[in-house]
Formats: C-alpha cells, structure tokens, sequence
C-alpha cells in the first residue's frame, strides 16, 4: 500500500575513527525511502536548494521513489556536520545550516492524499501535524523526533503524539519525553500520551518495542565493520514502515518481522559512509541477514522434566 | 553432575537511588552458589572471618550448598562498599577491605576433587589456575575476571585462559582484554587466546555468546523495578552453569538456553538488594520468566514472496 515521507534531505560532511566525506548525501527523508524502496514506491516529501545535484534525485528515482513532493528552491540545501568517536552510539554534531529546511512549509502534490502509511520524519511537530492534516484517510502514522522538539516544543509533540500510532525514539529521548529514567516506566508513560505502539532504538544493542502489554526486543545484527551511523533510524523506520506497508497489516506477528526488518536495514546502513551500502544492497542480502538475526535471537523452550521435584 | 565455584563471599554495603543496605551477605561465590543451587548441589570453595554470622551460613546449606570447602579464619570477612546511581550499569567502588579474603589460599577439600563443572569467580588468576591444578578431570570449566586482573596480571590470566572452555566478561572488559573496541572482533580476539566460548555481558542490554563462528544474543528481561545490580554478573553464571551441570552436555542449542537461564537468574537478582529476591524466588517463576523471555524475543520467518521480484 501508498507509502509517504515527509523529512529531511540534506548534504552531509561526517568524520568517524574510520574516516571522512564531506557533502555526500543525507538526512532523514533519503534514508528513510531508500531503505523502503526495497519493498515498493515511496511518496517523498522534501526540500532541497538549487545547489542540489541532480544525480541525487536521480538515484531515488530510480529506486522507484516519487519526487512529485520533492521542492527544489532558490538557495542552499540544509547541511549537517558531525563526528563520532569510537564509540559510535552518539553523534556530535559540529554545525547545521537549515538552509531552504528552515523555512520548509511541506505541501502534499494531490496525488498523495490518499497515502495509507505515513511517516513523519523528524521535523518542527508543527510541520508533522501540518502533513498529517492534508493526509485524508492514513492507515498508520508513524514518527520520529529529537531531544531538541522534545524540549522547546513539548506540548506541540504531545498534541501530534494524539495522532500517531507509532513512535520511534531512542533510549534517550525516550527518558526525556517520559520524564522517568527506568525504559520500561518511560515506555508505558510514553504510551499513556497517545500512541498505540512505541519503538525504543537503543543502537548496537538493538531496539524494543512496545504496545499495551505487549513486549518485543529485537537485538542489533553484531556487525565487526561499522563505518557511519548516520541514518541508521531512519534506515530503521524505512525498512520498518517499507515492510509494514508492503505487507497491509499491522497484527503483532507482522509489526515484530517489521521491526526486525527495520535492525537488517539499519545494520546495512552503517557498513559504509552516507547512502553508499544501501545503494548496492541487494535483497537477497535482505532476506539473508534477516534470516541470520533469527538463528541469532532464537532457543528453544525448557525441558518438561528440569527441574526434579517442585520448589 | 558436579559442580564447584571458587570466589568471594563477602558483607555488602550498597546504596542505590532506591535505598541503602549495609553489611548485608554479598560475593561473587554467594551470589553464584545461591542461583546455581535451584538445578542441584553445588560445592563452596571460599573463606569468611570469625565475624561471619552462622546464619548466612545455614542460609547456603539449606539451599544445598557444600560448605566443606568454606574455611573460617581468625580476622574480619571481606568488605566491599559500593554506589550506584541512576545509571545503574556502572558500579562506584568506595571501599574494599580485603580482610581474610587477602591472603586466600584456596584448598579443595577431598571430595570435591572429581568435580566436573568448575565456576572460577573473580579473585587472582594464579589462584584461579591453583583450583584447577587441583581438580582431576573437570568437563567444562568456565570463569569471571576483572579490569584489575585484566591490568594487573595480564600474562598470569592468558595462561589461565588457555585451560577454561568459557569466559564471562562484561563488554568494557571485552574491549581491555583484546585491546579493540568493536566488540564482535574484541570477541575473536579473545577466543584466539584459548577460551572456546565468550560471553560478554551487556547488563540491561542482555548477553552476546560467541564460540567459533556461532553467535547468540540474547536480551535481558526488561524490568520495571531494579533495585540493585550487584551480583548480577554472578547470579547470572549461576544460572548457567547451574542449568549445565544439570543437562550434563554442552550442544550449541544447551548453551543458548545455558545463557537464557543466567538471564533469567540475573533479572531477578537485582529486583531486590543482597540475595533477598533469591532467597524467595520459586522454580515456577524461573521457569515462567523463561519462558517470558521466549516470547519477548521470538519472531517468525519472512514471508517467500516478500519482494515481488529479485533485484
């Protein structure tokens, strides 16, 4: 079924102990559908300066992604900046130029209206409730934010948490917008806002999930090269909400492969510097890793006969 | 079948941002034994002063715990003092009176030299290796370590570490005693040393086993109500070797449920302070939260026809 994004598109300069690029393609939005492109069409929502290449918007073409949404304006494209040390759980950034992202007002192309899936990447929640609004009938809202929506814009957040079904956040932010430092207690208050499900990313160590009662933890495929986590979320939630759409339900069993599906794609991601694994990934990888995660998480039950008498 | 621990037993004082005990029984050998003791015997090996109370003694016996190998000597039982605080991954050492535990020569009684199953709690390798010089035909021996050995004694733990089958370290230890940060190449560096098998304990992230070239991850139990860590990492060998020992093998499909039990035993070791959770825990609830974890981490195969075509 339609899937639709609305987010970031940005010029990346990222340095890490393994090395460094300087303005290759980024941000939320580019990740997001190039990892969901892998399992259908991507309506894409976002804005881009006129200094942008064309070769860019040439690869999401080509991965079957639709651009009708996608201005270009007079000016500069938003650019970000930023290091990881060694340890690669966290970002520090250097410098953000918004750009023509500072004033994005994201408008739907009609043709977009009637999209069943959506997900908000992490932009102002004003601009996630503004795309929400033009959206006529969404099946599943899906969204992200960040530490700083979550403090300069907390009652705006919470008013659009009333409307999604899910959320991704990492650990961090899950505190934060929780006000409580325990992950469980975070998660069921995160849920007593709004949302019906919630999805912690907690990096190398995998992700859980939550909804209602129901608890899900999906460890993070152990990967000896890491080269760049930038994108790794966002590869997260497209690989995610591509399989979640691809497949039209949303029952416990589906939304777990989906969740696993979401750690193959963001464990791909990170192999290499900004979009350069995904371009070259290939399903059959997909299916292989996925099946590889499974050998990895799975035992089998106890034995009837453990324990000798009852204690 | 049989099994010995060697370790510590020692009088906690703890504080967390949930409380604060003081003298309370504490030690890498108490906390092992008592979570071993749910699958069968085990055997003590450890000393405590004249002021040990006779009652945490009965305590041990009672659950079926050896205290042949306990010697009792003339001076003050070891003491550790500790804080944690909301972080509770990372233990703040404040005090540490060796005491009797200074000079520990460990001695195995007669009967306990046909042991099969040995658990080498943290003390000095060279005393580590002094135990198993004494044990005659031991089947799996698996043992603990810590950054001070890993710093220390290096050379004295790498002789140790070519007679074990299986270490447990946490992931910083990983790190220091492979001199690497990625943690999948830390890990066969490590079993390039002679082990062969490595668990690296993650804490609330749960445990990734490597041997050759299998891998397992399995995720802690995510709880709601931590109160204190101490004793997780050996309430957790506890479960695994006490769950060994009782299967008596050591397939790859053994060891998995091995390390979910030890999961198992560790999240409710740090549900209440000291061994207080352990001392009332039931074989029900064990196997209950077993099979919780089950269910937590399982998902199903992806469906054949995923992807409309191969790409």
């Amino acid at each position: 079924m339609s899937l639709l994004v609305v987010g970031s598109i940005a010029l990346d300069s990222v340095e890490t102990p393994f090395g460094r690029r300087d303005d290759v393609l980024g941000g939320s939005a580019t990740y997001f559908s190039t990892a969901a492109s892998f399992f259908g069409p991507v309506r894409l929502v976002a804005t881009v300066g006129d200094d942008f290449p064309q070769a860019h918007v040439d690869f999401l073409v080509a991965r079957g992604v639709d651009v009708a949404g996608l201005e270009r304006r007079a000016g500069r494209t938003f650019r970000w900046k930023g290091r990881y040390e060694f340890d690669l759980n966290t970002a520090h950034t250097l410098d953000t130029q918004l750009n023509v992202f500072g004033d994005f007002k994201p408008e739907l192309p009609a043709a977009y209206l009637d999209s069943r899936y959506v997900f908000l990447g992490n932009i102002d929640p004003d601009l996630q409730r503004r795309v929400l609004d033009q959206v006529k009938a969404p099946r599943f809202v899906a969204c992200d934010t960040m530490n700083y929506w979550i403090s300069s814009k907390r009652e705006s957040l919470l008013k659009m948490l009333k409307r999604v079904d899910m959320l991704f956040v990492n650990d961090a932010e899950a505190r934060q917008l929780a006000e409580e430092h325990n992950i469980v207690k975070a998660a069921h208050r995160i849920l007593s806002f709004g949302p019906r499900a919630l999805v912690v990313k907690r990096g190398e160590y995998g992700a859980l999930f939550f909804s209602g009662d129901h608890v899900f933890a999906a460890c993070a495929y152990p990967l000896a090269a890491l080269f760049d986590p930038t994108g790794a979320g966002d590869s997260f939630a497209g690989g995610f909400m591509g399989y979640l759409a691809r497949c039209g339900r949303e029952e416990p069993d589906v939304l777990r492969r989906a969740i696993v599906m979401g750690s193959v794609l963001a464990s791909f991601a990170v192999e290499q510097f900004s979009l350069e694994r995904l371009a070259t990934l290939g399903r059959d990888e997909i299916r292989h890793r996925y099946a590889e995660l499974r050998r990895l998480a799975h035992f089998d039950d106890l034995e009837a006969d453990l324990f000798p008498a009852g204690r």
